[in-house]
């Protein structure tokens, strides 16, 4: 009888996670009903909006304390009893936090053999999704405005940029060191890259934005964006991706003063969730494959290894440690 | 020769309009242009964004300081030497606040005959296509969905309200005090009317909107743009119309600390502004008149005598003691 290794949620996190936020469990798997499969996780994803099912009902309810933490993630079906899937099978799900998952086969997807396991994670995955959609159908860049990324070096926007080039964008990214900013202008070819540690953000958009800015796609909120807003140009759109400077917030947020120039600008700020287009997926995959084979879309994943670390590891992402996108390798590749 | 009455901006306005940002000035008017046209002032339009124009640049330039204070309004041609106008045309424009106007042709609208003059301050006028476009074009409201109107007894809310209520919305009204809620309720046709200052504003919006808010029309900002925030369904919209909350400040504001909802909900936040929609003033004008012959949309305007009262009268916006339209009645209406 194999057995299970999991993080569960024993708390509800105030501010960044803590490790007595989880508690380690390891348990045997039992048997499997019909219809479900057993998948043995590879890959676990870790993404700012998990702070977000840790802590409070939103688009998805909160994770139940005692619960398995939720997570999406890549595995291999080791054991079947459904008809749509076979031991040696490569998919993706949310697994949890978990070495085996076991789970009805409805939630699963078959991933195609020839890419890497790896660019599951990133470009073709729902980060590539994200990022795709985000720009695409909120933001959409037409050639020659200026685009503006905030975490510009995370999973999301470091792709955001690089698609924004390749639709003929001035692309100017926001990030949290010398190391993140070189590496998005050097490698992923951005026009400029910000540090907001040590640049006074406000000025620096106004020197790499001379035209204004006609997209800000905003993964941080806070302060950053109130600064875009003061900057945005008519007809300025803004998809909102994610606000991961408040998540870690314990008190009252406050929000963009500048709002008003929404109106001036006649201008909007747009949520948006990957999750609503994930049936229109096949729009965007043989663009985000052919970006990828062609090295015109480059991606990092920042890899933690073990299960035993994803605690540890998803705090980096709220202290801005990680360059590009965060997981967990929980076992190893099939051969 | 005949003598012009005029309001100049004295100061840039802080907090609250003061008397003393305003100079009553006499002069002789001089001789009129080639192409010009000399018109006769009857009604002037005071609305929120006057304040903006008096304080800072932002889709127009600030007025200049010694200028004539910048408005709009309806006037009578007494003299033209302009071939597409005539004495005895009534004719819309940014005339300003004086009792005389010496205007090139082309920013003039000779209005038709037909409709009572003052229908063209409202229904007719820039507020009823405000209301128009802001609800239909940003709005989109569909039959059965919950629309919230903010500044609900203002010359635009009162109208936004009625159209939604035309168009098969649940309308749902915020104004600041007991009599404007009769107003928009009895004689407006709105299903509930909160009076902002005595109630609970989050409790009483969770009452009346039981299925969430889909549409909230925002002509206030600040707090109760956060509330409604809170309440928003899946894919809502948010026209942003004004902000009339944030004019009168004198530091800085806070922006809607529930803005991360536009995400989880998918929804938007979009600013817009009447002049934009101008050139399709025909596909708005023969709805609103049919429904205000038909008595389906009405409107009140809240008008002081004389060109003197101005600066005292805009005061009055800006505290919420109009209902409906206001005005300024510079002079009489032709016979």
């Amino acid at each position: 009888m194999k057995t299970n290794k999991q993080w569960r949620l024993a708390a509800r996190p105030v501010g960044l996670f803590k490790d007595s936020d989880f508690k380690w469990q390891e348990e045997p798997i039992g048997d499997l009903g019909d219809g479900a499969v057993l998948v043995r996780v590879i890959y676990l994803s870790l993404d700012p909006t998990n702070k977000v099912w840790a802590t409070t009902d939103s688009y998805l309810p909160a994770v139940p304390l005692g619960d398995v933490m939720r997570g999406g993630g890549i595995g291999v079906v080791e054991e079947s009893r459904n008809a749509s899937f076979a031991a040696g099978d490569i998919v993706q799900g949310m697994f949890g936090w978990q070495l085996y998952a076991s789970v009805p086969g409805a939630g699963l997807t078959k991933l195609p053999k020839g890419a890497p396991l790896k660019a599951f994670m990133g470009v073709l995955g729902h980060i590539g999704l994200t990022a795709y959609f985000g720009l695409m159908d909120v933001g959409k860049p037409k050639e020659g405005e200026t685009l503006v990324v905030s975490a510009a070096a995370g999973a999301v926007g470091s792709l955001v940029g690089q698609i924004g080039k390749i639709k003929g964008c001035r692309v100017v990214g926001l990030a949290g060191s010398d190391d993140k900013c070189l590496w998005i202008r050097e490698e992923l070819g951005f026009d400029a890259a910000i540090n907001y540690h040590n640049e006074n953000v406000s000025a620096a958009l106004k020197r790499e934005c001379p035209k204004g800015i006609d997209i800000y796609f905003d993964n941080v909120g806070g302060e950053i964006l109130n600064t875009a807003l003061a900057l945005i140009n008519l007809r300025a759109r803004i998809p909102l991706c994610g606000m991961i400077s408040q998540y870690t917030a314990t008190g009252p947020v406050s929000g963009p003063a500048n709002l008003s120039n929404l109106i001036s600008r006649r201008a909007k700020i747009e949520g948006f969730l990957v999750s609503d287009y994930l049936p229109r997926a096949g729009e965007a995959i043989p663009h985000l494959l052919e970006w990828m084979q062609s090295g015109r879309l480059k991606f990092r994943l920042d890899v933690a290894e073990g299960l035993e670390q994803a605690p540890r590891a998803i705090s980096r992402l709220f202290e801005g440690k990680n360059t590009g996108k965060l997981v967990v390798k929980v076992s190893e590749e099939p051969a």
